[in-house]
């Protein structure tokens, strides 16, 4: 079994009955959703809030129930996947376009479970380009003041024209050398310029991650403090 | 003459031929709009860029040519009002609902002008309550996020539907006692909630506050350091 099937199937027996669920995005977590839609045929009961629209699109399918944050204080449980997570269980996330909503879900959740393949396991964030949501007012200027913090940038494409996220906001990628002990800080640094929605640093938010090896060996890393 | 027309003619007498001039959104900024539209018609040259489409619409009218931040790496001059402003020049900013604009184009100004009739003075900021930029989705969650930090909140409706701003953001009206000390912090913790897109809070940014008096008298307030 490959091995983002494997972490994605697992992290679906954190869910249990009558809880609210925060649904990611991506190709891990969609192994998480087809065993929840099993699951429900079986008789689970679960509400749940999807981080995109394509996520919403896939819920539908399977029969999984949706709601929203009118109805659900706090979600019990979210899960979703990583584009790359470090010892601390720090993670970048977005390569997707989602980041927004999936940080909001996994803010306002009271576990969040990441799930991920062992390739995304990394010493030092930033590899992958760090990815943040900015208003398409004035991006070029926000693009400038990222550019400040010692990054190169690009703003992202999808067909010839900038990539529109579910909000309507655009997505620039910001490449790194490498993100060390400063991820806090950075994370800081980013939300403070005007025209940022969100950047893809999820620091101190993952209580657990589930990895996938393609060994066939599923590792879970908790957070204990 | 009227305050707001005292203050904001007054600031047109700092624009200068060949700058590019962040315009602001309102009823004060809009008398520096008209004189720059006679200024124009004199001869002088200026590029702006508008905070609003209400404003890009007035420019139009004006004859003040606009450009935007692809043409424009740093503005030298932005020109904005304010719903609030104390001695240290801390405002907030956003009762018209185009903060995130009006944020954006004076972090990226050489120098930002704030006018203001004298009802604006405060002694501390928050009997206007905080406009804070949120996206739609969640937004709930975010309100809920918000009111932790002490407030009371009101989402912003516009006939009996909630408001939505250029961005296509919805607004929360904050109510807290009284800012006082901690403007500073309170925009830090405001920014790292996922989910709002930028506040009303403009600490460490205006440089220069002209306030129009009932009784025909003009105030310049500097910031030296």
């Amino acid at each position: 079994m490959d091995a983002k099937r494997l972490a994605g199937e697992r992290a679906a027996d954190y869910v249990e009955d009558g809880m609210a669920v925060g649904l990611g995005t991506g190709s891990t977590v969609y192994w998480t959703l087809m065993k929840l839609g099993e699951r429900i045929k079986d008789g689970l009961h679960i509400k749940g809030i999807a981080t995109s629209k394509a996520t919403e699109k896939l819920a539908a399918e399977l029969g999984i129930p949706l709601t929203d944050f009118a109805e659900v204080e706090q979600l019990d449980l979210a899960i979703d996947g990583a584009d790359e997570f470090d010892a601390r269980l720090q993670l970048i996330k977005g390569g997707g376009g989602a980041l927004l909503r999936e940080k909001l879900v996994a803010a306002n959740a009271k576990r969040f479970i990441v799930v991920a393949d062992d390739s995304k396991a990394v010493t030092n964030l930033g590899k992958f380009p760090l990815p943040v949501e900015v208003v398409q007012f004035g991006w070029e200027a926000t693009r400038r003041q990222l550019e400040k913090l010692g990054c190169s940038t690009q703003l992202r494409m999808k067909e010839q024209a900038p990539f529109i996220s579910d909000n309507g906001n655009y997505i620039i990628d910001c490449q790194f050398e490498a993100i060390t002990d400063d991820a806090v800080k950075l994370n800081e640094q980013m939300n403070r310029i005007p025209g940022v929605v969100e950047n893809g640093l999820f620091v101190n938010m993952a209580d657990l991650v589930i990895v996938g090896g393609r060994d066939g060996v599923v590792t879970e890393q908790r957070r204990e403090i």
